[in-house]
């Protein structure tokens, strides 16, 4: 048995409009240049499926040429994040899948988050309740994380007998916590608690549940009062220098600043001269 | 005068049992999966000797091939975890070494560190005490530390005349608690505690002097238990990812999670059953 | 417009003396080995200038070769380290420059952190009051930092319309304080409180401001008590190994750990010797 990837979804092509795109397998809103990604099964703690994982990528993948969409906030309805791979609908079929089904499974995957870290928007996971194994990792894909004190983070996979190293987990969970903070969760797949986690560094902030979706929100809605060229130039260049030398990053953030300053350069004038003038600057993004 | 190293110690093969190995300059004891090494010369603090490094690498590496070892403890007898390279049976010898011979032994102590990172194992060391020097770093190579409060950990290869980059050490200890923190205590040489070791992510959890041994045991059994598969392949993907960059690694993972399923599938078949029935996996290490 | 790099500065070539060294755009000193950078336009909270940027750059690069400078404190006068590049003498030109003007200026402010990481001397930060931009990167440049409470540090690009990737900091800042924390730093621009920097590992001490200075004089002084060519050597391999696999790393510690004692052969036999003797070692830099 082969795995089938879901249809290619309709999304925008170059420069247009995701704000009237009707999401199938998660809640999508925008307002203010905020899309508001809500997985959507509460009942079940907000499980990922083939579907999800497949409509997910895509959408990432389109908010690159998304032009009304300036930051992204990643969350689950109810009072959970999300419990990762459906144990029915997606751990009972892989394990009737053959190797190249396999792959083809972990590449989509591994896809999603590539398309998280390669779309120009900043993205805040807002996380409360359950965040385990992919919704783990979902979290781990974004930018930023904010958290409850109860939310609890496990990247359980090895209680699944698999390996730690899912998603680009081995990867990006050192960078974030520290290798011997990142190899303990891996190995035992314990969860880890909001205050911990923020002790740790994976989260950015603790919220009270209450305020944590508009907490998120408000953060999301700053980054998208810009200047968003750079925020996108900023998010492009930690994932270039993520393995560059010291000299080689410096030399490329030379590069990197440059070519913002001149190609961003109504919004860097309108900060030198809201300086002067004493006042906040007003960014428009060009 | 050149550095000999030891004679290759008598270890097992491909797929053969460790248990009944009798090591000669550490102890070393094998149960339920879980081989202990105890550094065995209390009165000295449990010092590194010329033999102690050769055999202690040898035995790493025989790891690889060890069927009936699942996970490592590593610790010193007495108080102390490691006093580092014995000032007399070392130091002083390293002083009237030429420049290969320097360099055979620099090579010996780091290849004890491959040897570490390269074993299917996870390590846990369980540290007390006096932590210094080659102490430290075999600490550091472990996969994660236990230790007490009153455990000093220092990085004193500067306060014998000696740079900060011995044996990874300029490697792995910025992974684990930061570039600016591990610049400190390299250039200083000064002791860490162990509440601020653990505040740092250098150690995993702080332990009572009295129960550090069984906390330790305790948790390298669970990981003994298994999936023994997967946490091989995520020691292996750690190491591999280290400086890759994301999206690369991302497809490492991919592939390294496929084949985990694949050839573990029995593991993966019994986490999936027993979620199904609501019962907790019995892992069998297939 | 062109931007105009200043002339060269008369610095000391191959194996010369800083100590007489007059700097024109800060004030330099130099005491029983260690040399103090203290940016000093106080009324202004100590801006950098196109000058002053280029004379930092011209003495960090002449550090490699001047043989009486053991170890760097950089700080500011007045209650603050630095405001970052002035509004007026640099912010309103930028404004004017062509493209290859703008990359001959981020070229040049990123050739100053690649001076100061390529210098053997270990730069001590010490960090009061206003630590914003440019500044914030002359801090995170350093290899250790230390500030006050009431110290703030912000990476402020974003403030004026730029990318967080100036100087280094997508590269330097994720490895010092961890990537999710780095990321809302750079996204926000917001000023972290000296508490908050401690708990994170960018600031290595909180020092009470009035004695921040005789605090990283201290710590300077020890530094420069040696033993001199192993920091240099411990400096040059963190700087080696950002982005070397593990194994190529310890390869790396391997050839020049023995290096270094050969080398530095006269320090360690005194550490040695020291030692045996139940002395404090006195090194000697050779």
């Amino acid at each position: 048995m082969r795995y089938l990837p879901g249809q290619p979804h309709q999304l925008p092509g170059n420069r247009q409009q995701l704000s009237d795109y009707q999401a199938q397998h998660f809640c999508l809103e925008v307002a203010a240049g905020v899309a508001t990604v809500t997985l959507n099964r509460p009942e079940r703690k907000n499980p990922l499926t083939f579907d999800s994982y497949a409509e997910l990528r895509d959408l990432f993948r389109a908010m690159a040429y998304a032009d009304d969409i300036k930051a992204v906030v990643v969350t689950g309805a109810g009072d959970n994040f999300c419990s990762g791979g459906d144990v029915h609908d997606i751990i009972g079929p892989l394990t009737k899948l053959d190797m190249p089904g396999l792959l083809a499974f972990t590449r989509m995957t591994g896809d999603l988050v590539k398309a998280m870290r390669a779309c120009p928007q900043p993205i805040v996971a807002a996380i409360d309740g359950i965040c385990a194994g992919a919704g783990a990792l979902l979290a781990l894909a974004s930018d930023l994380r904010y958290g409850t004190a109860r939310s609890k983070t496990a990247f359980l996979f090895t209680r699944v007998g698999l390996a730690g190293c899912d998603m680009g987990a081995c990867a990006l969970l050192p960078r974030v916590i520290g290798q011997g903070r990142a190899a303990e969760l891996l190995y035992s797949g314990r969860a880890l608690g909001g205050e911990e986690a923020e002790r740790w560094g994976f989260l950015n902030r603790l919220c009270a549940p209450e305020t944590l979706q508009a907490d998120a929100q408000g953060f999301a809605l700053e980054l998208a009062q810009g200047p968003n060229f750079a925020h996108g130039v900023t998010k492009k260049m930690l994932q270039q220098e993520w393995n560059m030398g010291v000299d080689e990053a410096i030399e490329a953030e030379a590069q990197a600043q440059a070519q913002a300053i001149c190609m961003a350069t109504n919004d860097f004038h309108r900060a030198y001269h809201a300086f002067v003038a004493k006042q906040k600057p007003v960014f428009e993004g060009d």
